[in-house]
């Protein structure tokens, strides 16, 4: 079924213990729509500058994302710089330019109206909301969003979450979110706020699912190299989402299973810089991925 | 089957953002044997000095664990004093007071001699070593360490290692070892050392299992309350090593079950300060919240 992402697409310059890229294409609604594609037909909306050219646009089309919302502004795309040192947990902003990026508002095609499963990005929640209410036919509705929204605009966020399904984020944003430092007791908190289903992503960790009395842990791949965590967030949500969308299932069972396929997909993405592995895959690398994940959390009563 | 320790025996005053304690039983060979009692006859090896009561001992015996090596010696028991704060991921040591257990010299009883089933708690890995080599008829003998030796003892403990069948240690602590920050060549690297088994513990996160060709990661249960998690890692390796003894069986599927079992007691103990909550368990309490954690970590292929 129809999947609708909302959300940034930039030019990256990262830096790792393993190397560096300089403006790589990348941004949430980039990472999160390639990693859905491989699963059901993807539209984005967001917004470019001049400098995104034709060899820019092939990433999506190359992958049969609709491209009818990806809106053309004057003047140059978001550009973010960062660098991660260590064991990787975490990214340091050391540039970040908004560019068009910064007068974002989202225009949702006619084609787009009847999407059913929908992925709002982590932009703005006045935005998001927005962009909610452009799409009365939506099945699904997911949101992440960010500490800078948490503090920064927190009324509207909340007024925002009253009108979704899902929630995905960080586990210290759920924390800072609900003010409870307790998962549990902030899971409980935040699923209050509207989200019935709330995802918690823990890095290398792995992943909580918390649903009506019920509490699911996906375990974090050990992996021989992490080359480059940038966008593992937005790839698991896009693995998630994705699967949904494939299968219209919303039972438990296969919110479990959409958690794992977010996993397997954040798991290539961090393999190498970029959008490189998510780009290099197939249907049986993604099974086999899948069959790990069940090798490594497997046990018998 | 029989299973020993040798370990610490302590009094401990801890203060976390829920309470404090002041004095209460504790130290890693404690913990251990509690956790341990539930699954099979454990045997301590350890020393106390004249401060341990009658009321201290019987901690030990109601749970009909052997004290015949339980040495008493002048002086007073070991003592420490430290505070958690904020999440509870890291205790702050306030004040350590070795007393009696700096002089240390673990004596194996000769009614202990044919232990099978042998866990050396974090002590002086020459020491570890010497108890290690007056235990000939050991099947398993399993091995705690920390910073301080990886640091201070490192050719020693390497020598240690060499004669151990398991590892149990925490994340840093593998990967302060092994020189690697990836934990899966962390793991491959310490396994090299000596120990076939390692398992991995991960506090909150929970624990991972590798052995030759295999990984497997057992999910951390988001708890409504942590009280304390003073003695957390010793109760797990209490959980895992009893189940093992208790079952006989090493295979893959069973040293799994094993994992699971020492979070499942390492899970009761954070619940209150100290030994309060593994002292106040039974078999149905235990199996139940092994059925939790099989909720926790299942999804359908």
């Amino acid at each position: 079924m129809s999947l609708l992402v909302v959300g940034s697409v930039a030019f990256d310059s990262i830096r790792t213990p393993h190397g560096q890229a300089d403006e790589i294409l990348g941004g949430a609604a980039t990472y999160f729509s390639v990693a859905a594609s491989w699963f059901t037909p993807v539209r984005v909306v967001a917004v470019v500058g001049e400098d995104f050219g034709d060899r820019h646009l092939r990433v999506f089309t190359d992958r049969a994302i609709d491209t009818a919302g990806l809106e053309r502004a004057p003047g140059k795309t978001f550009r973010w710089r960062g660098e991660y040192k260590g064991d990787m947990n975490e990214a340091h902003t050391l540039e970040t330019h908004l560019n068009v990026f910064e007068q974002f508002a989202p225009k949702i095609p006619e084609t787009y109206r009847a999407s059913e499963y929908v992925f709002l990005g982590n932009i703005d929640p006045v935005l998001q909301l927005h962009v909610r209410q452009q799409l009365p036919q939506a099945r699904l509705v997911a949101l992440d969003s960010m500490n800078y929204w948490i503090q920064g605009k927190h009324s509207d966020l909340l007024s925002t979450l009253a009108t979704v399904d899902v929630l995905v984020i960080n586990e210290g944003e759920a924390k800072m979110l609900s003010g409870h430092s307790n998962l549990r007791r902030a899971a409980e908190a935040v699923r209050k706020m509207g989200p019935r289903i709330l995802v918690v992503k823990r890095g290398e960790h792995g992943a909580n699912l918390f649903t009506e009395g019920s509490v699911f842990a996906a375990p974090g791949l050990p992996l021989d190299e992490v080359q480059d965590p940038t966008g593992a967030g937005d790839t698991f949500a896009g693995g998630f989402m994705g699967h949904l969308a494939k299968t219209g299932d919303l039972s438990e069972a296969n919110l479990r299973r959409a958690v794992i396929y977010g996993s397997v997909m954040a798991s290539f993405a961090v393999e190498e810089f970029g959008l490189g592995r998510l780009l290099r895959l197939n249907s049986q690398l993604i099974a086999d991925r899948f069959r790990e994940f069940k090798n490594l959390a497997h046990f018998d009563a």
